[in-house]
């Protein structure tokens, strides 16, 4: 039986990615009732050196994406980051949505011993399928995504882990 | 080929706790080097009703330990929450890292579809062992440890993502 390549990574994304969509239409209502600037929480961070709210999103997003079209071996389509407000984040988040439904199961199963090289900033490290996906894309997206969520907690934007994690 | 229940669940969890351990003596050094009282950080949380340091780095231990023991089917043994130093945060990871150790692949492998009653908070869910490792177990325990990092950055600790993800 075991979890194939698929259903440990695709379902899973676009799961969380969902949840992250949901969040934003929290923050977005918070923002409007409290009437503060939206772009003061998609703009905060947790420490001057790390990344704003919508870059969290951002990155979440093409981790996602990258490691979807890199276990299928199909383009990984470039999105350029010009996001700003939830609403813009939120499309971010449904294009990303709508690559990873255009690959099929088949694409990525059997990608578990695949041979990928993949550029983290200026080095490039070699991993296969499995590795990449358990070892640092699934981390790795968990990481931002929880980030983004705890950028607004830190905020006062009313949220639970139950919107994190949503429907298993 | 595809993969295991094993491969998705304890060198995972046992990854991780391993970089938050390290994160742990980072954490500890800062201190010491900032003349600052350590249990400030390991006290801290990012707003009122989160949890604090100390609280966010038990319950991913306890996520992990708790799905192990599941999916195995065997006693999850009560580690009580009684840290608060970096010191024994660590060696609280520690004795989760050892009780994963403990549970072989075998007893692992095949619990996709286990079915799980799993306690959270008031209500019962019933779960797959395979819905439950990778739509709850994973993604809570990702949340609590990059929590954990987001506390400790916000207060100054130098970290970089890294530190986090570790060896793949």
């Amino acid at each position: 039986m075991n979890i194939s390549m698929y259903q440990a990574s695709a379902p899973r994304f676009i799961n969380t990615l969902k949840n992250l969509a949901a969040i934003l239409e929290k923050a977005q209502a918070h923002a409007e009732a409290k009437k503060v600037d939206a772009l003061v929480l998609t703009g905060a961070r947790l420490y001057p050196d790390m990344f704003a709210f919508s870059r969290q999103i951002q990155t979440a997003c093409d981790t996602a994406k990258g490691a979807i079209a890199r276990l299928a071996g199909v383009d990984n389509p470039k999105h350029e980051d010009t996001e700003n407000t939830f609403a813009e984040l939120k499309a971010r988040i449904e294009k990303t949505i709508a690559f990873i439904e255009t690959v099929k199961p088949a694409q990525i199963d059997g990608s578990e011993e695949k041979e990928l090289t993949i550029k983290l900033g200026p080095r490039e490290v070699q991993w296969k399928g499995m590795q990449y996906l358990l070892g640092f894309a699934l981390p790795n997206f968990y990481f931002h995504a929880a980030t983004a969520y705890d950028i607004l907690r830190h905020n006062g934007v009313e949220l639970a882990k139950r919107d994190f994690i949503g429907n298993v």
